[in-house]
């Protein structure tokens, strides 16, 4: 190692995949679109292949406390399909990678592999490869979805156009309070094992956060429709910190309007138990899975016929930023952390 | 998790890795060849896409204390792309995910992606995605690399044919002895730190431990040569183990020369140096990142044109089992503990 120290917190994740990824020198000519979107595409004659990988750490991404394994493996696959899905794409094939300590058994492996087994099998894709290992401490996972697309049908995220419609799919917020909820039952359980928990009325946020299902439906439906969104992604760290990405690689300014976020009454209900702003936790909360896309203003006469998408916003000049109007007549400039935005 | 518990290490490997996969069903058309190969075939269009995936974890695949990060990025692109020349494929593209602990600093994460960076450069790879993520202890890699090869033209583990030559390239063992001599050192460094190790003698068993080269220039001299192999894999785990996959999926015996199996020199010195038989290194050292493949006897007289291939032995009918030959005349049944053949 060389001398110099610098800590990788000083970066953040993405200054830090800026870093490593800024000297990649494509050698391919296959090579369609590396690193920087939700997932990489590659020429293949004719057909054009898109790839994405995750990993998932215990302790990091996921407490086996409250997580079944059957869910995290079916979790560990959707999260990877929905990569494809925010290209348009149609995922086909998976690899998935393991590592694990003795503390587990081959029932507990058989567990996960089966919702494995279950959402390749909802989703129509193949799991054609792996590998399995031993660690040091937790269980770790990786992998690595395959999916295609007719050629440059693909949608980034750098290529949204001034004027155009911002929209998010199903609601937000929900998948964080599940997990807010679920991290409140374990400290109670671990003060007082003799308390059980009564999760049954929240089943709704307790599945956003421990069961995603990938959003096929809305890429089938927009297809039918004959809308091709001019950028789309999925919204996994939530939606301000999406939101900057599409404007950062797009190079444009937003105005989202907070009245528009969808959220579920469930997720607003458990929000105000918690003493929380369910808008902040739509904001910021992260692992809901919907795609964010924006589309020509031309579409909106269609789009307003799904129920499942919302218009929230619109692209606006690079010179106007990126900004939130509140229900109470308020601008904030929008910011990664959404919770700190109403904390001004 | 359900009652009951099956360790894993009553199963080994290959017992969970058949065990997890044999519900697989395929859904693809495209899907030419799952799980149970060195890497996985999917059709595109006519062309077709080879795909493999390693895990390596700190503390089980790797010591940081004797592996420089830059040998260790390379190492893990290295090791994956001989899968794909394995399957007599050209590897195109990598996806890299890591996890790592507060421990690294960024400068530390440059020089495993300088190492990353290099084998890509040395092979014609493009790295077009990945994850990076936090672990809770140690530095965890997946590597999954993308080939791709003619029609039909990748070679299997499970199609050679009773009669074939069995051949191997290079050298086997050093790797093994390498790992063998460095952690020696380690051991000596950690009870006596003010004695420096000088390694400069050993630099062809330590390089074959830390910066293993995957063998595209057999797969390039067989075809230059008109060769195609009858069944390939590569040696990751040792020579016995490796011909019994052969054996095993393509239904055969073998019968193995102990007298022609490669050591190098520098090898042998070392085995003899630390009490160990040669032989038994080349069996189930692994690590070597050699190809084995098997071959119709035809071609005996091109092969022997190569200075890099050797031909340790032939196949044979199932009901002869699987045997090696020694130099001193005896018969033994090859195990996948190849050390153990020669504790009888």
């Amino acid at each position: 190692m060389s001398e110099e120290r610098t800590e990788i917190n000083s970066l953040g994740e993405f200054g830090l995949i800026e870093l490593l990824t800024k000297n990649i020198e494509i050698q391919q000519a296959s090579t369609v679109l590396g690193v920087g979107d939700d997932a990489a595409v590659i020429d293949h004659f004719g057909r054009q292949t898109v790839v994405s990988t995750d990993m998932l750490v215990e302790g990091i991404h996921f407490d086996l406390m409250y997580t079944p394994l059957k869910h995290l493996g079916y979790k560990s696959v959707a999260v990877n399909l929905s990569d494809i899905y925010a290209m348009n794409a149609t995922p086909t094939h998976i690899t998935v990678s393991i590592a694990f300590n003795n503390r587990f058994s081959v029932e507990a492996l058989n567990e996960f592999y089966e919702g494995v087994y279950a959402a390749c099998e909802k989703y129509g894709v193949d799991l054609i490869g792996g590998d399995t290992s031993s660690s040091q401490k937790g269980f770790v996972i990786s992998v690595t979805a395959l999916g295609e697309v007719a050629p440059d049908q693909f949608v980034k995220r750098s290529t949204a156009q001034k004027g155009d419609l911002l929209c998010v799919s199903g609601d937000l917020g929900a998948a964080f309070l599940g997990l807010t909820l679920l991290e409140r039952e374990k400290k109670i359980f671990l003060e007082s094992p003799q308390l059980q928990p009564d999760l049954e009325e929240q089943t709704y946020i307790i599945g956003r956060q421990l069961k995603p299902e990938p959003r096929r439906d809305i890429i089938e439906w927009l297809e039918k429709n004959d809308i091709k969104p001019t950028a789309m992604m999925d919204v996994s760290d939530g939606l301000s910190s999406e939101i900057l990405h599409i404007c950062k690689q797009s190079n444009l300014g937003v105005v989202l309007y907070e009245e528009k976020i969808p959220i579920a009454q469930e997720s607003k209900e458990m929000a105000l138990k918690f003493g929380m702003d369910p808008t902040a936790c739509a904001l910021s909360g992260g692992e809901d899975y919907e795609l964010l896309f924006t589309m020509k203003q031309e579409d909106y006469d269609k789009i307003v016929m799904s129920e499942e998408i919302s218009v929230i916003g619109y692209m606006a000049d690079i010179s106007e930023g990126a900004h939130i109007l509140t229900k109470g007549g308020n601008k904030f400039k929008l910011v990664a952390q959404g919770w700190n935005a109403f904390q001004q």
